[in-house]
């Protein structure tokens, strides 16, 4: 029996959940359900039934069966509900005891929901979306990603292995899919940041996020950071 | 002797920890400093003395002398700093115990810093300071603001006074100076959007919002909404 069903699909905020709750499942044995939602052709999210659980109409959302059916939005929020609720042993959030580690979770938690992610869409939309090419919202767009990406670098540089807390927590897995999209949305390679690009590839060895790219099939072909070096065709 | 210093200026995003503040400063009698930081003519949030507060770069960013001096960034991560150390009796935030009502304020949290805070800043960004008028980003940005308002008036019309947990809490003194900024930033009114301007009013009545206004001067002028509406001139 299902504790919590999880609507949601392949993107890059949507699988930050899965990542957590394959993580509970394999240390705890924890219960959940996935309920993929069509955010594309039918668009479900726009539905009734589904902002009865999300008023913003946007995935991921989460229901919780042993809460009464208590419904959660926001990518992050769901994050910090699992981890508060079905993490006694603190292995992706630090208690409320650690409480200088627990604020430099939630410190770049909100770096990633209010800086990197909403930027990096902008800039995805400019570059690859737009009607028409705009110089400058590109070139903004693009600097100001960078400029965040050079500010994780710098952080990563006193020998962090994770981003936040000093250990693998719920700010890795928020952060993953959007760096992982640097090619894709932005154009851009992680050579000038070596200790990011580290990273990255420390987070997607994970068996739950490597779970979940199963689990989503080729929707997660969008991680092309993962895709083995093409093969050079033989020749003739 | 203050227990934390916060380094901010009179903008949006600068202003939600001196509400928190002073709130708890009415309620506890907590001590605090704030140091002004002069991010437009003299950039000081680039300087390397900053960047030690806070890698990011940005306004606001919270120091706490009870702790060691720990650094705290992101406006979101300072109001919960704050809530979960110095606010022992809830007055801004539910406890653990209530466990869904605190969800609520986080889930909004995340909804103004991911969504309607992001994207408030990039129709500001094209309405008012983009070098030429680009139709398509400032209708997309201009329709999704409209959107975010719609949501938070669908979420108010079933009689709630506050924004999650049924009472005051960070998740009002989060959003409340971007919804104060609607007009300046993206030209709309709150005609469509009643409940929104009831809340508004609400909260901007609250004292230790009114104290932020007099500790900030004119800075806080930018919250126009709260100008008296102007007196008809006598006719001659």
């Amino acid at each position: 029996m299902a504790s919590v069903t999880l609507y949601t699909t392949g993107t890059f905020n949507g699988l930050k959940a899965v990542y957590a709750l394959n993580e509970l499942k394999a240390h705890y044995g924890f219960e959940f359900a996935i309920k993929n939602v069509d955010i594309f052709s039918k668009k479900e999210q726009q539905e009734e039934w589904f902002q009865k659980i999300n008023p913003n109409g946007k995935i991921p959302a989460l229901v919780d069966h042993k809460h009464g059916d208590f419904a959660i939005f926001e990518s992050a929020a769901i994050l910090l509900w699992l981890a508060e609720h079905y993490d006694p042993e603190n292995i992706l959030f630090p208690s409320a005891a650690e409480s200088k580690e627990r604020s430099e979770v939630t410190q770049w938690l909100f770096w990633q929901m209010s800086g990197l992610g909403p930027i990096q869409g902008q800039a995805n939309l400019f570059i690859n979306f737009a009607p028409e090419k705009i110089p400058f919202a590109i070139n903004r767009y693009t600097d100001e990603v960078l400029r965040l990406y050079g500010v994780l670098e710098k952080h990563l540089s006193d020998g962090r292995q994770f981003v936040a807390a000093g250990r693998y927590t719920i700010a890795d897995l928020n952060l993953f899919g959007h760096i992982g999209a640097h090619n894709l949305q932005v154009g851009i390679t992680l050579e000038k940041f070596p200790l990011v690009d580290a990273w990255l590839h420390r987070i997607a060895q994970k068996q739950a996020v490597l779970d979940a790219f199963e689990q989503f099939g080729n929707k997660l072909i969008q991680n092309d950071f993962r895709k083995p070096a093409p093969v050079p065709a033989p020749s003739a």
